[in-house]
């Protein structure tokens, strides 16, 4: 596991440089990292003077609030960085339709604010907001304006695209997509250098701006975990305590992860849920306070930037004030059916799209790909009003119960019953014609973003897909919440709306079916199960409504994953072939760690070391005609009893190091890992200790052990890899890659599709 | 780690019963009981004919429902039994001081609903109601109705106790406590028989309903989670994949601690973090999702039985609608540092009662002791209207905010200034001399809580402490909260109060500080986190006072950590010398696994079994020669060459089964644990093959393993025992005993506390 504290990372007393550290894309040894942690407190000798024990105790409070500190600073930063992408997102969103003539740095909303002419229900209308082609040719009517402004839209869509995609291929490659897939890998112990770099949050903060603004099929809430990871990271650069530790740092990550749907979502509860259920693989509790702390200040600081004007922090909060019926589970069910089907479809359509790029030509043009999706996006999103406007805004207005003073297509029902006084609520009445053209705009914006969302998932830009799989289910509830009401308002004496849904009486909330949907659809597609009905119940606010969402996620859940075991973040690993041993899968095989372990039968035996029967230029051949990244050291050949461990990278410094600085080291120079270095003869060259890089506690499995037992080591101790033996004899060696090929191969699929170690 | 799935727990090729299973107050062995419920299901093998594939379906889903079906039970059950009970204990603390004429079934509250005579105000004195001396001596007044009263009130509390005491002795001796500390060691893997069986549940129901009416300072929250957690145990016995599975039925038993929160505070998603983060051990990911499904039927079961006719789940449910200011932090802040004094408090006083109770005589009389304190509190409670009621009660009151048609004496503020329309909040006023009185009592209330509960919980009846630690907490708030307001009130020109507290406005809410101070409280006695801001926050269902919450919580565990690093779950496992290994503890020695390791250095060595070198009477004499629980199995005495381990019981077992039920075994018979048996003389007596009952993966370490990292798979695998190699040869072993031993040690503990192993 770790070599003895007192010798760690030490050759011959002194440290090299580069002992202890990881290549990229390479898992890291979390038991190492611990270890090195612990290392760093000298708490087994108790200072002796007084003087020395008060300093002693500003540093342990400084060291104990340094977590705190960095989380603050983390929370501070992403919640103003959130608050940032918000304001320039809806700017910039609003800026392809039009512009404001009091300055340009309004949006269609903040314009109509600060004009005080126009009353409640005219406010979209101000004269201060001009459309381009009122701008440019004085006209807003008329088919020619209607062009004009057509083709602007897309013309700013392109624009905004292309600079997208080219900032993040100029600069930052990882910037793109939702990055969830790799941080889960990260936090799992993989590293991808530069992932969380600064230049990745820079250029990420901006497309995303840009990638959202440009009206493709794509959310920014997925992104701002990648942001929040990102601050995280770079913040922990300020405290050695984290910097050096690729353990404690994954904590902090966990913890920005929270932070990152806090934002996203407003729901700093859900936001710790969703990092402990669904990105976390180390998790301890003392995390879980801390990342609450983080999601909270972080929560509290976008509420003090108010983005959307309305207190809130994210565009559809809503707050439902009617009860729902029992027999409503029905139409809920149904959209829990709807949402697994739709999950499990898009998983699989994206995941062969995305394969598809892989492997054709179609991989080599990301630029044109982008630019060719958004001009069809834009061109097809234009004529339909509930895909023009923001996919944010659509949510909100489709989660919108209708109120007295709504002005919204979709709440223009016929006068049938005079309006009840006080409340927001109206009673269920007939639906006018508008809501019939609403209803039919709205089944093709859902065949819309059916398909240009599995298309759009994956491109070189930012990309989440919470929100477009939100958008899905929400246009398919309040296509059936409208469907019920209307069923509802002419039939209410049927047996099952009798007592419920008299004329007159407010029985049913089609933007509470809104939200079922929604909660379903990204259910389906992420599986979160837990996390998902606690956003969902932080934005309503009613613990209410936690049934309806409970049943709708669970029932997605299950559909979705009779259709197929993965979410699409696991897809999306598998894909792109990291070590990922996913915690929640059990492994229910009966295979033992003798079937697993190399060397396999008919191989040739164990690379291994010997405790002093090699010279530098054995072990200098070894490696070169190996590529392990590891070696097991024995006492002799022949009693093949383990002794400890040693990694290729350590042993290739330090042999590199001894040869540079270590007088007399030569090629014939004998590598002593025992404790004691027996007198050598005086002839002979100086002899190489190098018991200081060996793992002096390897771990070890017997060869009888079942493979759900291995597997579940690996996965909480978090090895990189694990010796076998038979009855105290080495006999082979079992790594992450091992137990993820030997699981691709029980699931029928492509071993060689694991890439990394 | 667990026999070879092929033999497990058969001696030649039948299962022998008893094997594989424990004696009261053992630690299972998670990985075995893990391995136990893998060879339960038979997906080695795919099943070939199309009907056994559907049969194999079908049994599968209903395998996976089976939990579910489970959790719905546990939660429809959990939630009547806290509905009755709520009601039991209303109805029975109402009849201490009078009787309901209308029925006598009815408690004050719901007898005086029934009377249509009274106004709004006079509620409480409705002519159905008598006091006992009213209904005795027909007096409700002057000082004999008084005493009349005094002494029925006092009488019925004893008679209370007397009941509760008495059944606990008789019937379920577990039934006393609040038995928090006792299910965290079980959910840990340690087994107490009848801690959670049918005697319990019915005996703690009814004793705990007889406690909180006999007026003890004492809540349900805390028996209403070993309430749940006996509901969860009984229903596993209907399913067999429960029954027969310790590990699986914790996983049950998590879920049952959430619902035991959940309707204890009408908190589901604070259960289930509570769980979470208080009292479970092994808490995978499918157990959170079941778990939360399991709470919500609980909370709504309990919602439809509406206990309190307020449609909520808890009397101190409480809507503040008015913001806090950022300069009150200090104040909650203040609270913290309070909650935290008076957890270190509690719990050092306590302990320190609860160790002279088992030291001293007085452990002898539990019935007398239970009587005095019964009748001190009684005593010293019926004077004072803040004492006398329901603590529940006064916890609603005094975080209920003053509304405009508030009776209370807490809300009777001079009529300095007009009340405001709408709203429930009225503007800062000054105290009149009834609030002052009132902070006299809730002064004195104080001081009597604070003594009384360090003597009350312990004793031999149910007993929680959620409930006055939360009214120490609610009173201090309320205390601060009014100062505070008077303050601002007085001196609204002082530079602090300027611009949110002018004359007039409404800037200061006492209710919050009681809420804040009762979160601090109980934070500082339990040092839960996350768990109590979540319950909090569902009981005031607003974001908005997260962060006063969270700064008083925080403030609270950290002045409470710094005066004493345990809870009070915690202090009292270990008053109990259970063995418990804290997960959330970190370990930072620098031990060496062969420093724990047995045998010590001079001990005599390790007594180990051989392959194949020993008779049914060497083993014999061993067992009776040493109490281990457990032997290792080596290739010979001189190799040391480890090959795997036996149980204590299982040998017992599998030797007296073989000389009753195998011909020829004797004791002269040879012991083979190979895997092949040597042909045998024929001489010879007939052989005793005994691979079947080894564990042929045991788990090891090597002797320079660091003890954190020992102490690291000990409780993530959940381990009784590991072995210690040195260079592939068997060293000693470690048990979860000698761990105990060794951290008690290190913290200058006795060391001989721990009891059980």
């Amino acid at each position: 596991m770790v070599p003895s504290s007192s010798g760690l990372c030490r050759v011959g007393g002194e440290p090299v440089p580069g002992v202890g550290t990881y290549e990229d894309f390479n898992t890291i040894d979390w038991v190492r990292e611990k270890s090195k942690d612990r290392d760093r407190h000298p708490r087994g000798k108790i200072a002796t003077k007084s003087k020395e024990s008060t300093w002693a105790l500003v540093k342990g409070i400084s060291d104990a609030f340094s977590g705190w500190l960095l989380m603050l600073l983390i929370g501070l930063m992403s919640g103003a960085l959130a608050g940032g992408i918000d304001i320039s997102a809806h700017w910039m969103t609003d800026l392809k339709e039009g512009v404001c003539l009091n300055g340009f740095w309004f949006n269609h909303e903040h314009c109509c604010w600060s004009s005080n002419e126009t009353t409640f229900q005219e406010r979209d209308k101000c004269p201060q907001w001009k459309s381009w082609a009122e701008l440019i040719i004085g006209q807003s009517e008329g088919p020619f304006a209607y062009i004009m402004n057509y083709l602007l839209y897309v013309s700013w869509a392109l624009l905004f695209a292309f600079l997208a995609v080219s900032l993040v291929r100029a600069f930052a490659p990882y910037a793109c997509g939702s990055g969830i897939p790799e941080i889960k890998t990260i936090l799992s112990g993989f590293i991808i250098r530069g992932y969380l770099g600064k230049w990745t949050l820079i250029i990420k903060t901006i497309t995303l701006v840009l990638a959202v603004s440009s009206g493709l099929s794509l959310g920014k809430e997925g992104p701002l975990v990648h942001v929040a990871c990102c601050c995280g990271n770079i913040l922990c650069h300020l405290f050695t305590k984290y910097r050096k530790n690729e353990a404690k740092r994954r904590e902090v990550l966990s913890a920005a992860a929270a932070v990152g749907v806090s934002v996203a979502f407003g729901a700093p509860i859900g936001g710790v849920l969703f990092s402990l259920e669904e990105v976390s693989y180390y998790f301890p509790l003392k995390t879980l306070w801390r990342s609450f702390f983080a999601a909270l200040v972080a929560a509290f600081t976008l509420r003090s930037i108010n983005p959307f004007g309305n207190s809130r922090l994210v565009l559809f909060y809503v707050e439902f004030h009617t009860p729902w019926h029992l027999l409503e589970l029905l139409p809920f069910v149904l959209l829990g059916i709807f949402g697994g089907a739709w999950g499990a479809f898009f998983i699989r359509a994206n995941i062969a799209w995305c394969r598809r790029r892989k492997s054709t030509r179609l991989g080599h043009y990301p630029v044109l790909e982008v630019l060719v999706v958004t001009a069809a996006t834009a061109v097809l999103a234009f004529p339909n009003g509930y895909t023009r406007m923001s996919t944010s805004e659509l949510i909100s207005e489709l989660f919108n119960d209708c109120g007295l003073l709504d002005a919204s297509q979709l709440c223009t029902y016929a006068n049938g019953s005079e309006p009840k006084s006080g409340g927001n609520a109206l009673p269920d009445r007939p639906a006018g014609a508008e809501v019939y053209s609403a209803m039919w705009q709205l089944a093709l914006a859902l065949l819309f973003k059916v398909l240009v969302t599995v298309v759009t998932f994956g491109m070189k830009v930012p990309s989440g897909l919470f929100i477009p799989s939100m958008a899905v289910g929400a246009i398919a509830g309040r296509l059936l919440g409208v469907a019920v009401e209307q069923l509802a308002y002419y039939h209410h004496d049927w047996v099952i709306f009798r007592g419920w849904c008299s004329p007159g009486a407010d029985c049913i909330t089609p933007g509470l079916y809104a939200m079922v949907g929604a909660a379903a659809c990204l259910g389906g597609v992420t599986r979160m199960t837990v996390s998902l009905v606690v956003i969902m119940f932080e934005l309503t606010g009613g613990l209410e409504y936690i049934v309806p969402l409970m049943a709708a996620t669970m029932t997605s859940k299950w559909v979705a994953d009779a259709m197929g075991r993965e979410g699409i973040y696991e897809a999306h690993i598998r894909l792109n072939g990291y070590p990922f041993l996913e915690p929640k899968e059990e492994f229910s095989h009966k295979t033992l760690a003798m079937d697993v372990m190399r060397p396999r039968r008919g191989d040739p035996p164990l690379s291994v070391l010997t405790r002093d029967g090699m010279t530098v230029e054995d072990v200098e051949g070894l490696i070169a005609d190996t590529t392990y990244s590891g070696f097991p050291v024995v006492v002799s050949h022949e009693s093949q009893r383990l002794m400890g461990f040693v990694l290729r990278r350590d042993l290739i410094i330090s042999i590199e190091n001894a040869r540079k600085r270590q007088d007399g080291v030569v090629s014939s120079s004998r590598i002593f890992f025992a404790e004691y270095t027996p007198p050598q003869p005086a002839s002979s060259p100086a002899p190489l200790k190098l018991r200081g890089i060996m793992d002096l506690s390897p771990f070890t499995v017997t060869d009888h052990t079942a493979m759900d037992i291995v597997v579940d080591i690996f996965r909480k101790l978090g090895l990189r890899q694990c010796l076998v033996t038979h009855n105290g004899r080495l006999l082979g060696i079992i790594t992450k890659k091992d137990i993820l090929k030997h699981m691709a191969q029980i699931a029928n699929r492509d071993p060689d599709s694991i890439l990394f170690n």
